[in-house]
């Protein structure tokens, strides 16, 4: 089997097994034998660390539904790294180039041996974020719930947060949280590491050891790197910023909060929309221009290699880089200082293509089969669905059959990413030595 | 000046002398001096050849305000590729190399001689089509409204359609004719033909001649006609297939019609969206799964060279291909057995990125400006504005003031083209030799 089809099949797997698991009796709030849809969907949306639900997470399911609910997603969020990397030694397939590289990279700057190393690296990652998440969530939880519930609380919000599922045990998601300052930035901390990817991470852990440790040398960040944190800064800020300016005068959203408040809210929507899905705002409730942000927010996504989804800030970054060199007139593309390869602004263009087509058709289809509902509701939702985010204005309940599955296929799709299902589904690519002429053509 | 600051400032100079023109009181039905904002309006969107009209053009323009808009959008529209070689030669300058090698293609396989054939060739190859339309429409429109009122319906739609400018003197636009095979397919063919671009009707030409001529010899067809007539070929078969089965059961649209009409009406839907802006069913009355379709098509556009606007046919073929590409694990972009050179590669992506971040930003701040309007229309105005299509939801008079010159903004940039928009303003760049290292990036 070549990788992309072992992690495709690999997905489809952990789905098979967490729909079986929240279909049964124990799993339920009411002990009955949960309907399949709604087994299908919980299960597919937590494996793909979407955070869309049919249903209300904490009423309808039982501590066990829930509990297999925060298991798919710490298998699926921190998974997407990890067990990727699993099935690949499982199956003694060697990495794909670009993978080689990344991983290489790490090993040797970091003085690594062996994959094994670098799991383990990652759950001690995931580790030391979500006890430190659940140890400060505690504190907000525990005062208004006790202890029992207030740890079930911090445990599964930290856990959700971290793998940017989304899924959240109140009904109304964080809005009841939305000025706890406490609840809110430790969320946003756990969404944007977790988000902002492992080797990220590890770079700076490094950078950060080195100062410690009264290391001078100059520390060579990767490009990966300089690309997740500036791309990362400028989007949270223009984020928060727009969200603030278009919702402040929407009395259902920013306009009854004051001035602290207000930006603790429009901050948590430029933190939660491009990946995460949690909402301390009612989503339903913005106006459309607002929705039209989050949607462009929640199609460019988080960074590669953490537990987000998404076109990918690299994407965005190489696609820009592209325009800038056309603009100056120039023939290589760079971005700080480094040449970007032309295979990657090829992937680049494939990953545009690829998540573009997608959401068209799937939009489409749906428009068609739910034609009551409003346009961009049902755009919202298909691009939530497609980015792994989770948001919604409160339609997903409503949705019929067809459309519901159509989200389940959007949601995988979104998540395996296009470019590798359709690898998946071509096999792998046999090379040819056929070399054509070049022929210039008019364009734009 | 560089060629495209000239392009830039020639648009502004025909808008201006437009506007000037159409606020006179003899342009006007009523006698009195017309309103600047619409006077504005109607001139940029008649030298972009876009066709949005905030007033009804039949009767709020007396025939010489509709002389002039006809003028204006025979400039414009025509004047796309004429005028660019006009003003290239009047200036002294020299072409880029992009349009250097189409036009010396075009020379070295016609043996012509100089730029003013060419220009001499294009006004000929126009006045032939428009001439033919207005012969073919007389029949459609003299029998109704009489000789005089007749001709001039037949000199204004056959021109406004070879330019796909749009325009109609009719308030409902064609759908008055929308049984009317005569009128139609005129129309269409007009559109059509006026929308694929010059080089193609000149190859097409040169082989019709060769072939009546007896001679056997294989003609080599350049990648731009490949190109420019598969993907025309393709998209109209699919808008009609779409239009047809998503518009099928709605009442205020296709359900009415008999099979003919039902498919009459489709095929001049996908005929005229992706450029031309006619319309023979009301938009405003489609269904959202109609106008989503609606909306993807006016962003593809026609194909470069023509009179069209859009993204391009071409830059859709480039991204696809680089798709393909990525795909087959290649590392050559192929169209037809020809490799697409990078610096096309990247030029496709400016011209998309520049699209989307343009269609994005005016939609965001027209929600703002007019949040009272519905989404979907919003956006449908946005893209038929920056495409140069000119269809409408009928939300176009009801536009506030500051809309309305955002969208003449839009029109303008739609035209003359975001790339070369902003190297006007940037200027020609400065080459440079400084090389830089490669890295890697995980994409996607
Ligand atoms: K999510
Ligand atoms: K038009």
């Amino acid at each position: 089997m070549t990788v992309s089809r072992t992690i495709c099949f690999g997905f489809l797997t952990v789905i098979a097994v967490g729909t079986i698991l929240l279909m049964m009796p124990f799993s339920t709030s009411s002990g009955n034998w949960n309907n399949p849809i709604v087994a299908l969907f919980t299960a597919t949306s937590a494996v793909c660390v979407t955070g869309l639900a049919v249903v209300d997470t904490g009423t309808y399911f039982s501590f066990w539904g829930q509990l297999f609910i925060l298991l798919l997603a710490q298998i699926g969020g921190l998974g997407y790294m990890t067990t990727t990397t699993f099935l690949i030694l499982l199956t003694g397939r060697r990495f794909d180039l670009r993978q080689k590289m990344a991983i290489q990279q790490a090993l040797d700057r970091r003085g690594m041996q062996g994959s094994a190393k670098i799991i383990r690296s990652i759950i001690a990652t995931t580790l030391i974020f979500e006890i430190t998440g659940i140890l400060l969530l505690l504190r907000g939880f525990v005062p208004e719930h006790g202890w029992a519930k207030g740890l079930w609380l911090a445990i599964f919000h930290s856990v959700s947060a971290w793998n940017n599922a989304g899924f959240s045990l109140f009904a109304d998601s964080l809005s009841g949280y939305q000025s706890s300052k406490l609840v809110i930035l430790t969320i946003s901390g756990l969404i944007i590491f977790g988000g902002i990817g492992y080797q990220v991470i590890l770079e700076t852990f490094v950078w950060l050891r080195d100062r410690f440790q009264g290391r001078r040398e100059n520390q060579i960040f990767s490009l990966d790197f300089k690309v997740a944190i500036s791309t990362t800064v400028f989007l949270l800020a223009v984020g928060t910023v727009a969200f603030f300016g278009v919702e402040l005068r929407n009395i259902e959203t920013l306009k009854s909060l004051n001035f602290d408040g207000k930006f603790l809210a429009a901050l948590f929507q430029s933190v939660t929309t491009r990946t995460a899905g949690f909402n301390s705002i009612d989503i339903g409730s913005m106006t459309n221009t607002g929705l039209f942000i989050t949607i462009a927010f929640m199609f460019i996504g988080a960074c590669p290699g953490g537990t987000g989804g998404g076109m990918k800030t690299t994407t965005l970054r190489v696609l820009t880089s592209c325009t800038k060199t056309i603009l100056q007139g120039k023939e290589e593309v760079l971005l700080y200082k480094r040449r970007i390869p032309i295979p990657l602004v090829l992937k680049a263009i494939g990953v545009l293509v690829g998540s573009v087509a997608t959401v068209i058709v799937v939009t489409t289809v749906i428009s068609l089969t739910d034609s009551s509902l409003s346009f961009l509701e049902i755009f919202f939702e298909v691009v939530s669905a497609f980015a792994t985010v989770g948001l919604s204005t409160g339609i997903t309940a409503a949705l019929s059959i067809p459309a519901k599955l159509i989200l389940v296929v959007t949601m995988y799709i979104g998540r395996v990413g296009v470019l590798l299902l359709m690898s998946a589904i071509l096999g792998d690519p046999r090379p040819t030595s056929i070399h054509y002429p070049e022929e210039n053509l008019l364009v734009g």
